[in-house]
């Protein structure tokens, strides 16, 4: 099949399976320059499904650059207010919303990380709204990759460009399964995989997960009438889509005071542009007490920094070790992608989504779910990690050894 | 000087002659994806000048014309509300504007008229709130335009691609002054030319304004206390700007219900991706009653009945037939270009900023200025055209002979 093809019948997956737009819906797109030809497939998929409008706000990294080069550097605590609050307004008012996530992990080098931490600060408070309807499943929404050449080369730093980009889109098309016969049809038979394994974790309620092996040890407190989320959501829309592309995971929200331990993470962690490699980090009460890194501390330091909630766990997710990701064998250095090839832990927001309503205690909505203005995903998952389920009263259920699931 | 020097020295143009842009002022850019490396010049140009953040509203055109392929028809009226609602709120909250217009004559072929006019109406509703700040001059804003392909193509047909757009680009360098020695002091000299005309024209306060010519006999009334508009303006928000880079015109408003006689256009209207050749047009108080045209006149008569003041006029533009655009000898199919060529009228809206306050009838604040959804530009100024101003009594003052101001 030649690259259009399964480009189009990429766009088909990100409309059709994963922000499943509706007769009469609105998409909204935010998609890199780079990526037009990718959105004008993805319109057409979604004019051909009954949207009235599909709207791409095209995102130019040498801007973003240029405002750390140009711009006074007072402004870089300046919110972008207007361009995210009207998108809130559209979604709150019936549109979907699809994020072409195409990462430049070489687009700030040599900025400061101070700079980039105050510019992503400003970011997510003026993203706020707009952040908080799609964490709570209030719309349907999907976030799906595309291959820039920047990403490419990170990837395969070995492979001249063109192929690297090659070899990145063959793998993209791999794990989100455009290949098969009927991309839509193994879309449909993974998510139902993901939906017996989230409602096998979400009706034990376990009070806690303990994840350890070799360099780990850490229990992780969930919520009282927590939620675990993975492969298909319906939203309170009532439309029933896949918020990533692709997915293995399946997740929970954490208690933010609930955490106690040390974790060794396995895969680097890509962040404002840095990379975080081999972090180790420390927890109790719920909150980070030490971190060490072979690189990059200075930026995860900043980042967890920024507010206090930064500090404290708002997810973990279990992935099998072996997955269509994994088996590619390619650390991707992209959240959408690591993250599901491996179990993993985020500092920062909890998705609300994930915390069932408590009509007993209307005054505590939140259940002790962590707050913050940040999300920040790590992998920690490997060959090796065993993670049981502890009940409230100390019964040990064993969920994965040696990677894989066993529940 | 090379390309990119020249692009720089054109971005510079707008940023400090057109938009003059404040410290501290954000600058909201709309752009087609294909201006990007333009749009990154005005941005660096922007931070120099004290912008905290330059947000760029890219335009794709494959986008525009895919809807009409692939979208329900009905879905055609939909209006892009939050869209333009968002920037309106921005504009109004202190940013400035600037529109970097790239003609893209080819995209529509085939689309229905009436489909695209439908198209047209739902943006212009959707786009009122921020056309009538700008038409106002409430704040400071600019249009300039960008050479695209297709428009190259179409003002060089002969020439090979590559060799029509550097034809193109020469020219727009050439009357956007970019190669004087100091553009921006060549730009203070011609706005000083252009304030003396305004103001030559506004102590008069004509009545009306008889145009004629061989095949044109044409009065049109002013309002009362209407304001000429040239070269640099003064917006509400204090800040001077030139509004449209190139400029060589003055304008002002008629009165809605005050012209009579017939008209024929010397240059082609460029109308929602159709041509109108050779359009005749007759008036009677005001209001259109004949059209003729050898091509487009299908388009033209869609357009003018899409509201009443669409069949009237909101501009009449003096022009001298001598200019740096008409030196090129250039037909630019642009609005932008050909209307600065010549001397012009204005279907449709009238612009607010052409009206004077009215103290002693609050009632009218319009004055009878015209009202529209719409405002469509048609080029009347040639070689052969004289205008007269008519006062108040009758008295008769020449202000143009054969193309040229006398005034």
């Amino acid at each position: 099949m030649d690259f259009q093809a399964r480009l189009s019948r990429l766009a088909n997956v990100c409309v059709k399976v994963g922000v499943n737009v509706q007769p009469g819906q609105e998409l909204i797109v935010t998609a890199p320059l780079e990526a037009s030809a990718f959105v004008q497939q993805i319109a057409r998929s979604a004019y051909q499904c009954g949207s009235p409008l599909v709207t791409c706000l095209y995102d130019d990294p040498q801007l973003i650059r240029d405002r750390f080069e140009f711009a006074d550097e007072v402004s870089l605590d300046h919110p972008p207010t207007w361009v995210y609050q009207r998108v809130a307004d559209a979604l709150a008012q019936g549109a979907a919303r699809l994020y072409v996530a195409g990462p430049y992990p070489d687009l700030l080098t040599g900025i400061a990380a101070d700079k980039i931490v105050r510019v992503h600060r400003a970011i997510a408070l003026a993203s706020n709204a707009e952040s908080a309807l799609t964490a709570a499943s209030r719309i349907n929404w999907s976030a799906v990759p595309f291959v820039t050449r920047s990403w490419a080369k990170q990837v395969f730093p070995d492979l001249p460009g063109d192929e690297a980009v090659r070899a990145l889109w063959d793998a993209v098309f791999e794990v989100t399964r455009v290949d098969s016969a009927d991309p839509c049809a193994a879309w449909d038979e993974h998510n139902l995989t993901l939906k017996a394994r989230r409602e096998a974790l979400q009706s034990r309620q376990f009070a806690a997960l303990r994840c350890f092996d070799g360099r780990t040890d850490l229990t992780v407190g969930l919520i009282d009438g927590h939620r675990w989320i993975g492969g298909t959501v319906v939203a309170a829309n009532g439309v029933e889509g896949t918020c990533n592309i692709p997915t293995e995971e399946v997740f929970t929200s954490p208690h933010s005071a609930g955490t106690e331990g040390h974790v060794h993470f396995s895969r680097p962690l890509a962040l404002a542009g840095a990379l975080v490699e081999n972090l180790y980090v420390e927890f109790r009460e719920g909150r980070v007490t030490a971190a060490k890194a072979d690189r990059g501390l200075d930026t995860f330091e900043a980042l967890i920094a920024s507010d206090e909630g930064a500090r404290r766990l708002g997810e973990i997710g279990l992935v099998p070790n072996r997955s269509k990701i994994s088996d590619t064998g390619l650390l991707f250095y992209s959240a959408l992608f690591d993250e599901n090839a491996a179990s993993h832990l985020a500092f920062g927001q909890s998705y609300s989504a994930c915390v069932l309503p408590d009509a007993s205690d209307p005054s505590r909505p939140d259940r002790g779910a962590n707050q913050s203005a940040l999300h920040i995903d790590g992998m920690f998952g490997q060959a090796s990690m065993n993670v049981d389920g502890v009940s409230r009263d100390g019964h040990v259920t064993p969920i994965m050894r040696g990677g894989d699931f066993v529940i």
